[in-house]
């Protein structure tokens, strides 16, 4: 791997100014360039030589990753010491003219602490530049999706087998998380959602108390972490023996709605018009009102990255980006439903849009 | 509770000059002062009245907290929209001056943004402001800790009269993690730490598969969060019927300072002679090297928040200060020892430092 994390560092030299050096503070940028982001850690790109310096050695309490072994790790002398500093009076040693610093991540503090270890050094703005060397994923980091997608659907599968009713969204979510790590899951990607009846189809709730009960609608929405990569994956059932109408209906609006935005995954698409695509369907159904502000994002390292599949967003899709595609509706008092899936965009000549997420999306009557 | 955050808000108001507003932007300052901080949320304490700006209505996606209800609730016109950069205009428009803001917190970017859309309104730094006022607990907070306290020494509890040997640091951190959530945890107050054997003693351990042996030292660190308040708390154990000499000298040495730092915490003590105290004890018995940073952190809404118990620290206790006391040492290759209380400072009329967590320190064999 080491070679890979080298590369592309290089890459990301290539982008800052001559005679500069790049400081990376931002945890996810930093194991993308690293190999891994022990705590405190800040990444200096220098002109001579790039160094990892750590407040700490860096040890189990970072996590099971270990840096790259062929880059430099300096240990600052004080624990408590800040990396981003101690890297910026480096790069003013190694005689860099001016240093490119993280200024969406750096707070104003840290970056006045920075001018003033440095004087001589320009600061300038290393932007989002990180966050775009990661737009585009190289097989690698797309297998570890594939293996976090497909833990994610075992641990879902597994659940389903299970009895559910009279069991709370606290405690099937707590059981998600436990099969996640179960089958190799660094741990869970984000937060597992489980929401019954009323709460059903909405983004992001957070699992209360509330039992399952028949006839209730149950969507649950949950991702493993593994080696990093975070995958994430939606569906939503029926409890109890036969849907509804109202339920049936329902269910396949989003499912078309979810199924437009994700034959609109081609490269080259505008990440807005696979938005459109999906959120059109929703809306030509009279279900316009309370859609979320995207049907889908990016993931990797982070569980939200770019792209955003939102209406305002800028920018196209690229072959080997992975990305989300979960629309939702909720009605109020009455719950919904919630399909998503991670898919990495691919060219027709490669068979088009890859499903890592492979959990049925029928409606299952559980 | 309403006058509660009022109070608070109040009191921020009376440090910042004159014809100032501020702007607070750190999540748990915000809840410190609104009684709760929805996802992306800015709040604004105006000359004429005091604002909280959402992206969204607050939602069950935020957590069960809801906003004091006598605050006003602005939701922004755009889902994305920086609801620290809507604050600032808002505040310009109300005719302040200035506007104090987290530089600690607030990145070069977003500041940049706010100076852009209010450009006459003069920025300052609020500093730590908030998190200084958050330093001495009402009652009220600390029969938060107290509570959170009693649910982790429930889980611990339940855990030691459970089947130790051959399940694996995960698993054990697991179910404690779902046992604070059975008893009324909002949920972790951090990753549950589980170290077996040589992991033993080290702190913030992360779980891994290794099982539990007999003879083998087990450190457990855990807490719960209940109402957003944190508390910590840390044993270790022996597995097995006798724990070995070197397993009881290095206990006693490690409990003896971890009583020696209970016991200097007093209002008036400087917090690096608490450190000193426990520091002191593990170097006279030749346990200096490979002492952690600090022997102990206050708590709250943060699970690490100031005071810091450390060497350089500065500064003196205040009564009603909740901290951790939780020296510890680990013998490479051996594993060791970490004792850990949340206590609350208070004068000796009061009965000196209460201690919140009740688990007893006697070494035991399970």
């Amino acid at each position: 791997m080491s070679e890979v994390y080298a590369a592309r560092r290089e890459r990301l030299k290539e982008r800052c100014a001559g005679g500069g050096a790049a400081l990376v503070s931002r945890p996810a940028n930093i194991r993308y360039l690293a190999g891994a982001a022990p705590s405190g850690a800040a990444l200096l790109l220098g002109r001579s030589e790039d160094v990892l310096l750590c407040p700490r050695p860096p040890g189990e309490e970072d996590g099971p990753q270990r840096p790259d072994a062929e880059l430099r790790t300096r240990v600052l002398d004080t624990p408590d010491g800040d990396a981003a500093v101690a890297a910026a009076g480096q790069a003013a040693a190694q005689g860099a003219e001016s240093l490119a610093v993280e200024e969406h991540h750096l707070s104003v503090a840290r970056h006045r602490a920075l001018a003033s270890v440095a004087p001589r050094l320009r600061l300038v703005d290393l932007a989002r530049g990180v966050e775009q060397l990661r737009l585009v994923k190289d097989e690698e980091e797309i297998s570890c999706l594939r293996i976090a997608a497909e833990i994610a659907d075992q641990a879902l599968g597994e659940l389903l087998e299970s009895i559910l009713v009279g069991r709370t969204e606290r405690h099937l979510a707590l059981e998600l998380e436990r099969r996640l790590v179960d089958h190799g899951a660094d741990g869970a990607a984000f937060p597992t959602s489980v929401a019954t009846g009323p709460h059903s189809g909405r983004g992001g709730h957070r699992p209360t108390d509330r039992r399952v009960e028949e006839g209730d609608f149950l969507s649950v929405c949950l991702g493993a972490a593994y080696r990093g990569y975070r995958s994430e994956v939606g569906r939503t059932f029926v409890i109890g023996t036969s849907p509804a109408d109202w339920q049936i209906e329902l269910y396949d609006v989003v499912f078309a709605a979810q199924r437009a935005g994700r034959e609109a995954l081609t490269p080259g698409a505008a990440c807005r018009d696979v938005d459109r695509a999906a959120r059109h369907v929703l809306a030509a159904a009279g279900y316009a009102e309370g859609l979320g502000p995207r049907t889908g994002h990016g993931v990797g390292l982070e569980i939200t990255e770019d792209p955003q599949l939102a209406p305002a967003a800028m920018g196209k899709l690229d072959a080997c980006v992975p990305v989300t595609v979960e629309p939702g509706v909720h009605l109020p008092g009455r719950g919904g439903v919630r399909i998503d899936d991670t898919l990495v965009v691919r060219c027709e000549a490669d068979g088009g849009p890859e499903l890592l997420t492979i959990t049925t999306k029928e409606l299952l009557a559980l």
